[in-house]
């Protein structure tokens, strides 16, 4: 077991801290699914994980993350070495230095998106991991995130994807200004999530099953947003919601109905809704 | 502004512990989203609130908070009385004391409940909680805990309700041992949200949207769970999934689809998307 100098120690440790981070562009993935998800995007040809540090009981326990890779240094080490390296109390073994991951909009438009996440002024990490954990299962091609939104690389937003940041293309810190019209130029019909919205995402998607079962033609009737064309969701604050700009660049506002007596929807919850709703009307 | 004795702040703040909730039969909201909501449910005629304890700046904030109660105490106390109190580090200046709110399951199935949302061993608070949040939004007429799961009175699951605790009908403790045969003679079907279950949501939601199109009536075809029928949602353990024996007594297993890469739904994902698919097959 080699013994990684108290420097090395803390310049792991200081990725916890955005600072270090933008200067290095890398960050942390802490954990043994977090680590596994990037060492598979490394090997499937993305440069993705510079170091990986794990003790002997985690690379027992997991002995896919041991199985030499590209470009990447193993170190073992002990327990204690680990705990000091990571920003969780339970970093389970084994965390990575991974270099950062986001890609630019260009990039992403280029593509021809057909399901887009976009998070405006989303705070909270754990809310911005849920949406994107949803965003992957409902096989978005992207989710960016406005410029003001929470950090992604900061660790507590890393661990609240369980590997999904690895997984889809993320574009970050872009300014809300121009969005709606750069998506729209390509092709992306741009709808805000919004409790109050006059469209209602039920009506939506039974216009869309009516249209998939009378078999029509994709554009032959009807008004209003087809969730079965490309689409970008926009997500708002956990707080405010979508401010006043947001809704007015959108092309309509979508209501998710809230059945019970809560009050509004949590955007996590509601982003799992819009996308799912987005995924099966283009899906088949 | 009264001073409260430190016996009162320590019998309050052991309220944080189980073995004190379940002696006294009562438990502690934190904030004021979670206060008004008990406090509603209190004037609408359940009896729910015991005693209220906020700070000057917070009744100012939230005046609705201040107003008379019946059989509700109100005390205004200093933030450093109410930290003392409250199991969180920024309980925004008020916090209640409630009683128990969970029911019998007799009572839920005696209302011919719809829709139910059952956490097989959720063992998560904040996991329990979005469940729990996600089945208000789609109008659930209960959420049942199977024994094993959290204590959904520990101030974390409490919190994570963010009200919605105080919206529904929550049974607690349950065994699951004969849960299922009594869902099923109260006319309700089990379906367990299963990764590798056979029956695929979107099909299912696919044949409900042709039934509904086609104005069929509800026991005219096809074989296989109808989600416009009284459900039973199935939810397992957020590391294990469902076990051996909850499948086994489902009456089908129900696959949430992946569109992406995701390996598996988080339980909060794959509840909002069965407890939605019901509510939109059932609404309408």
């Amino acid at each position: 077991m080699s013994h990684p100098g108290a420097d090395r120690v803390r310049d792991v440790a200081r990725l916890a801290g955005r600072s270090a981070r933008s200067k290095r562009r890398s960050f942390l993935a802490e954990g043994p699914q977090a680590v596994r998800e990037a060492l598979r995007r490394h090997r499937s040809g993305t440069p993705t994980v510079e170091q990986v540090f794990a003790t002997d009981e985690a690379l027992a326990r997991h002995p896919e993350l041991a199985e030499p890779t590209d470009g990447v240094t193993l170190r073992r080490v002990t327990a204690d070495v680990l705990a000091a390296m990571s920003d969780t109390v339970t970093p389970q073994g084994v965390v990575a230095v991974c270099r950062m991951l986001d890609v630019g909009l260009d990039d992403v438009l280029a593509g021809s998106p057909r399901l887009i996440a976009v998070l405006c002024q989303v705070r909270d990490p754990g809310n911005a991991g849920t949406v994107l954990r949803a965003a992957d299962s409902a096989g978005a091609d992207a989710v960016i995130l406005t410029h003001g939104s929470v950090d992604l690389y900061n660790p507590k937003a890393v661990r609240s994807t369980v590997g999904s940041l690895f997984h889809l293309p993320v574009v970050l810190g872009v300014p809300f200004a121009d969005l709606a019209v750069r998506l729209r130029e390509a092709g992306v019909a741009v709808l805000a999530a919004d409790g109050h919205g006059d469209a209602d995402l039920d009506a939506l998607q039974d216009a869309s099953a009516a249209r998939r079962l009378a078999g029509s033609a994709p554009d032959d009737e009807g008004t209003g947003p087809r969730l079965e064309a490309p689409t970008a969701w926009l997500f708002g604050n956990e707080a405010h919601g979508l401010a006043e700009e947001e809704l007015t660049a959108a092309d309509a506002r979508v209501r998710v109905p809230v059945y019970g007596a809560a009050e509004s929807l949590n955007v996590g919850t509601a982003a799992t809704v819009c996308l799912y709703a987005s995924a099966r009307a283009q899906r088949r």
